[in-house]
């Protein structure tokens, strides 16, 4: 089902491998996200040429398009869309939060974080205020924002369209909380979550590598009395689900908090997170896995991740918007560091210009840049780990 | 400057090399566009594996966006653009007409044809009889439709963006009139394309190919006198422009007077025309060049090329409609004859789900496998031409 063997460690960092009946991924991993069965305008090709070895789709958006039931009669999806390493799938529990009390409070998982701004720009006057999921102890209403149509997501399901879609690491359905939730009703979530996940652990395909989720935002005892929940349940890994409090100290509480109660034989997923700052501050925690869309979606708005050679820094967050007037004759490529197609084909004065005409092209190649940077990040500090050099790699990034 | 070779002939149909000074490029040849200096969601190893060895940029389009004086301080558009091949530009006349009477009219450059459907579609709406041209014997003016900003392109200032552009093939300036234009007018704005065509031999770049542009409507006089007038004067190549009529037989009949008038020793370029019907029509003619917007503006609204070996023919237009719902389960590739990155990889059930969700990988994948499909029909089409199976291929695909 799934094994995870860890090859080297430094403090709470490790380096490691999973294997799955796909095949292998190396942690600590930076896993794209490809929500529908795509990532955002790259191919099968790309995805190899830049490395990914694992990519993580989205339950509740494949159950309502193209349906999960479709996928199965097609094969699965790693014949659908045609990727043969590694596949994980979330829970849809996350949506039960993003279209739920996400956009009734208008914050992601983390108070200030970009899925916050994210909201402002895009949805927030769009939505005004009405919720498109609701929670209850069976499971979770969804009013799917496109169609109106009730989706109803129950522990259950969520097993069922998961086995459907045939993806190799699964997560156990939970309540992902707001940042704004009071203690009561964390408390009263986490208590669902529970339920919810042992009804997993009873109808989950076997086929399939269960994670649970330690869910308690911000309250320490919540966090904790859920990794030790969790650790106690046989789960081939664990996910480390948001609300993650109001500021990125906050999160890196939590991972102090829950970490050393979970199994250290077992891979740990941080869900949703992937920052350059958060891949070392989470890695140095214990975090094995993190998926994100970030870099997709920062791409897509202008922003391009740098690296300290280039000037990045925890201040500028290792990005630099193209559309800044300063790169209109700026002839050198985003990172001169960077080996990536992009970055060997093209300048910031070009890349510039596709962004400010809005060519398809831009879309393709700032994605491009973006997951590769954050690819290659990755693995550098995994080679960090391994040769004992992390601290300096972080200290190199970090300035700390 | 530019050397043409013909290697093959077949009655009127030829097979040659035309040979600029950043390389060749074998003839009958399709030339993708790249309007603002990008193909739509392709870079250029794509390019490259595709095969494509010229391609065709809009003048019009760089000088406002981002400008072809800050091309040319970059170096020129091939450093620009990172492609180093043959590049063609257009005049800017086409615009005259697509944004002037193209919109004033509602039609295309042939009444009937498929830029009236995009005009239909997209534009008619939007511009409700307005037009952003206006001609007089100077030049065009034209208003941007974006920024309102009023640019006014004269024959000499083509050639002086032409010549910033660097391109290896420019077009005389020109106006290409409306299917709808009277002969009075159609006559009046011939004596001022022929006025223009003279001072752009005066004034283009001698380090450039200079085509002239014959034009002339669908009157047969004016036609023969525009070619007339062209081949007398030292072009190194000639383009027909349109308008080409009020149907595709219209566009034969001016092509069958027309091709007989230029010299045999020069290419000739069928400006802005590609269908698969077109290939193979107006290849017998003695057509040598092709540029179309087609294959990328179909692939992105859904049409995507199938060979008659998968049911593709005159009526159907070679083409499938992707959100058809018998697709929804079909896991065949879009035409299994097809060894295109796509074809390869993906199904018509994937790629009818991308579309539907509107995907940023559905734009490149179908973009790409349309491109590939016309330009691998024009190798085989060279081909044919070589082997002496020009007529069976024709057959075999136009069932005439």
């Amino acid at each position: 089902m799934l094994k995870f063997k860890i090859k080297a460690t430094l403090d709470r960092v490790r380096v490691g491998v999973v294997k799955t009946r796909h095949g292998s991924f190396k942690t600590p991993v930076f896993i794209p996200v490809a929500t529908l069965g795509a990532i955002r305008g790259l191919d099968n090709r790309d995805l190899k040429d830049m490395g990914v070895e694992v990519i993580l789709a989205n339950t509740y958006h494949l159950h309502l398009r193209p349906g999960d039931e479709l996928i199965k009669e097609l094969g699965g999806l790693h014949k659908f869309m045609n990727f043969n390493g590694p596949i994980v799938t979330d829970s849809g529990g996350f949506q039960a939060f993003s279209l739920g009390y996400g956009l009734e409070h208008g914050v992601g998982k983390i108070a200030n974080n970009i899925f916050l701004e994210g909201l402002k720009e895009e949805k927030l006057k769009e939505v005004e205020r009405k919720r498109f999921a609701f929670v209850n102890d069976r499971g979770v209403r969804f009013k799917d924002p496109k169609s109106g149509r009730i989706v109803e997501l129950t522990p259950r399901k969520s097993m069922e369209i998961q086995s459907n879609l045939g993806s190799d690491i699964i997560f156990a359905f939970d309540e992902c909380t707001s940042p704004l939730s009071d203690r009561a009703y964390t408390e009263k979530a986490l208590e669902r979550t529970h339920r919810w996940a042992e009804e997993c652990l009873e109808y989950y395909d076997r086929r399939q590598a269960l994670f649970g989720v330690v869910q308690g935002g911000e309250y320490r005892d919540l966090r904790e009395k859920s990794a030790r929940f969790m650790a106690e349940r046989d789960f081939a890994g664990y996910g480390i689900g948001g609300s993650l409090g109001k500021s990125k100290q906050n999160m890196l509480n939590i991972l102090d908090w829950v970490i050393p109660l979970l199994p250290e034989e077992r891979p740990r997923h941080l869900l949703g997170i992937g920052g350059v700052e958060d891949l070392f501050n989470c890695t140095e925690r214990g975090v094995d896995m993190f998926d994100c869309v970030a870099p997709a979606r920062w791409a897509r708005r202008g922003h391009l991740y740098i690296s300290p050679a280039e000037g990045g820094n925890v201040k500028n967050k290792f990005r630099i918007h193209i559309k800044n007037s300063a790169f209109t004759r700026d002839t050198r490529p985003i990172d001169r560091t960077c080996d990536c197609l992009v970055c060997q084909n093209y300048s910031r004065a070009y890349l510039r210009h596709l962004y400010k005409a809005n060519e398809l092209l831009y879309f393709r190649l700032a994605t491009y840049h973006n997951l590769y940077f954050i690819l290659k990040l990755m693995e550098r500090i995994r080679n960090s780990i391994i040769d004992g050099t992390f601290y300096e790699l972080k200290k190199e990034w970090l300035g700390v």
